[in-house]
């Protein structure tokens, strides 16, 4: 087995103690499973603002593109908050995606049986919830251009941004969304604006051609983005993959992370091209942010990163039997009755950051 | 006291049937009430497609600026969907807010006490729950220039849409939402993404600006739109009045309506400027679509179009005490457990459209 090179971003808030539990599952893999990683540790974010001036620097770009993958803990908090727009920590993280060319970001919504109780939705609604938001990450209005804040001879001010995509944007990321259909329930659905933007339009025109000429084995739904808002509510489980463009999914994904209740627990993966050495480009990180209430304090769930390295083992490195072992543990905890706060429930035991990955460890 | 005169549009699938129940109640507020109203009628949507080749007519859209307020049903329906962008029933419904400059848009998601079950969130996450968001109707992406397809050398296509906010629109959106809270919880929330868009940066600095200046007896916070589709369903009754641009207001207010649970039941106001003389353009219709699966079949809940005209009376005409009725009679009708087939329970008395109009107006 060739070494596995990963760069690891621990960022801001919580991001370096969730994060430390994952280089504790990774050391796991490495020494019991006898597959060598090579670990680089870099910042992002309010971190990469404070040590370096902005928030990636170049070095630390250099080393994401020579990784095989990144695992990332969470950027922001309100020290940065009043930093220009182009300085924020955010910046940093879009950077990343621009430039390694992450354009599917991959957002399962994921309900854990044992954690049923803790969404606001009803417990039948959201049962055996397993639905997967496949977001576009490096395009649309997110980077379009012109964009600014222009000032009007009147003296008013104006701001603009572009939604603005092609053809071949819409197609790879629409393939990523039907590959993974094809391994789940074999039902997509579409979300955007098309009876009001003339991108959307063009999507939904995009997507559906690429589903006759190399998907008709994979059963395709248009919706409109707010029809998709309602429904996630009304009926989440008739979803299996939701494809849409980087704005929505924003929105969307959020959306359903947040019905599970458990944001703690949701895992994601940015995905780049499929290269011809098989490897691709790749990000993972937890859904939730950096929450600084709660930061240095022992408290944060580190089981949506733990998952993320979870991603990174199956989409990075095809380490499947690692992959099932990791998720398998993470299950075994959660029945065993322990509990960090975000998810405790009445009869349960809570525990701190890091007896949840010393129980994880205990478990593989 | 004046003539009031009101358009009404029934436009597409259950609209007809919808609107006529509000029509009987306007006829008792004409003969009970000793209000005179003039009601013209005209078509919009595939209505207006069928009739006149075009999703609004000329004559229409005159009757529309000579009215005091609008009332619509719903339009679109499959019949249409194969249209042209620019030829579909939709656009109807956005020349009327564009050339109407109908600016805010005012979407209430209530939950009715006898519905709280209705809702796929847990009873105690939603009882109560009143908010409101007010929506910028006349600007941002909808309606954005530069925007189209088109083929690039390679042969492939772009689609491109443009995000503008001035200053100007953004304020006077603002003030309604302001004025509003004074008059409720006075607590506004503004949501953009302000974080990687410069039009959402202007957005909230022009709000805050306008709060410092004009509303400091108003609590204001921003938040970033994916994080308000969270905390929606994390915690609703936070939130008091939220107020966001067109494109994000298109989805939360979707997410929020759905919240409640009876989409049925929810009327929404389009407001334009105040006019010198007190008056204002407005356009009033229920939050639901045309639902074609149920149209021509009196299976329609008609409470959202006349919760609708209540609104109408409010906002258009000062009538506040026949607006305290309307709603009276709709709560003393559910409180007896009449039901539309949208919002039936055990043990409820299940209506037909008319019926539920019959109940509401022995009720009034
Ligand atoms: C931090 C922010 C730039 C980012 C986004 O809007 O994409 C976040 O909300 C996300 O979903 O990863
Ligand atoms: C019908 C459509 C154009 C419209 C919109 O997107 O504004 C609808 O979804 C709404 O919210 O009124």
């Amino acid at each position: 087995t060739t070494m596995k090179r990963v760069l690891v971003l621990a960022g801001d808030g919580i991001g370096p103690e969730v994060v430390r539990e994952a280089l504790r599952v990774i050391d796991w893999i490495d020494r019991r499973r006898h597959v060598p990683f090579d670990v680089q540790q870099g910042e992002v974010g309010g971190a990469a603002i404070d040590a370096h001036g902005t928030p990636l620097a170049d070095a630390t770009m250099a080393l994401a593109q020579e990784a095989d993958a990144v695992l990332l803990g969470a950027v922001g908090g309100p020290k940065w908050d009043a930093l220009p727009f182009a300085q924020r920590p955010e910046r940093g993280l879009l950077r990343l995606r621009k430039e390694l060319q992450l354009y599917a970001n991959l957002r399962p919504a994921t309900v854990f049986a044992p954690l049923v109780d803790a969404s606001t939705l009803k417990p039948e609604i959201v049962r055996g919830l397993d639905l997967m938001i496949v977001r576009e990450l490096t395009g649309g209005i997110y980077f379009g251009e012109p964009r600014g804040i222009e000032l009007l001879p009147d003296g008013q001010r104006r701001g603009i941004n572009t939604q603005v995509y092609t053809t071949s944007e819409i197609h790879r990321v629409g393939r990523v969304a039907f590959d993974l259909a094809r391994k789940r329930g074999s039902k997509v659905c579409s979300a955007d604006k098309a009876n009001v933007m003339e991108s959307g339009r063009l999507w939904r025109e995009e997507i559906q051609k690429l589903r006759d000429e190399s998907y008709s084995d994979v059963e395709l739904e248009h919706m409109y983005a707010d029809a998709v808002a309602m429904e996630l509510l009304r009926r989440p489980n008739r979803f299996d993959v939701i494809v849409t463009d980087n704005l929505f999914g924003d929105i969307l994904s959020d959306e359903a992370a947040m019905m599970t209740g458990s944001l703690g627990m949701l895992p994601s993966a940015s995905l780049g091209d499929q290269r011809a050495d098989g490897g691709r480009k790749a990000l993972y990180e937890p859904v939730h942010g950096s929450a600084p209430d709660i930061a240095g304090k022992d408290l944060a769930n580190p089981i949506a990163t733990i998952l993320s390295l979870s991603m990174m083992l199956r989409w990075s490195f095809d380490m499947h039997t690692e992959a099932d072992l990791i998720e398998q543990a993470v299950e075994g905890v959660l029945a065993s009755g322990t509990r960090t706060g975000d998810i405790m429930a009445p009869g349960m035991a809570r525990v701190s950051t890091t007896v949840m990955g010393d129980s994880i460890l205990h478990e593989l």
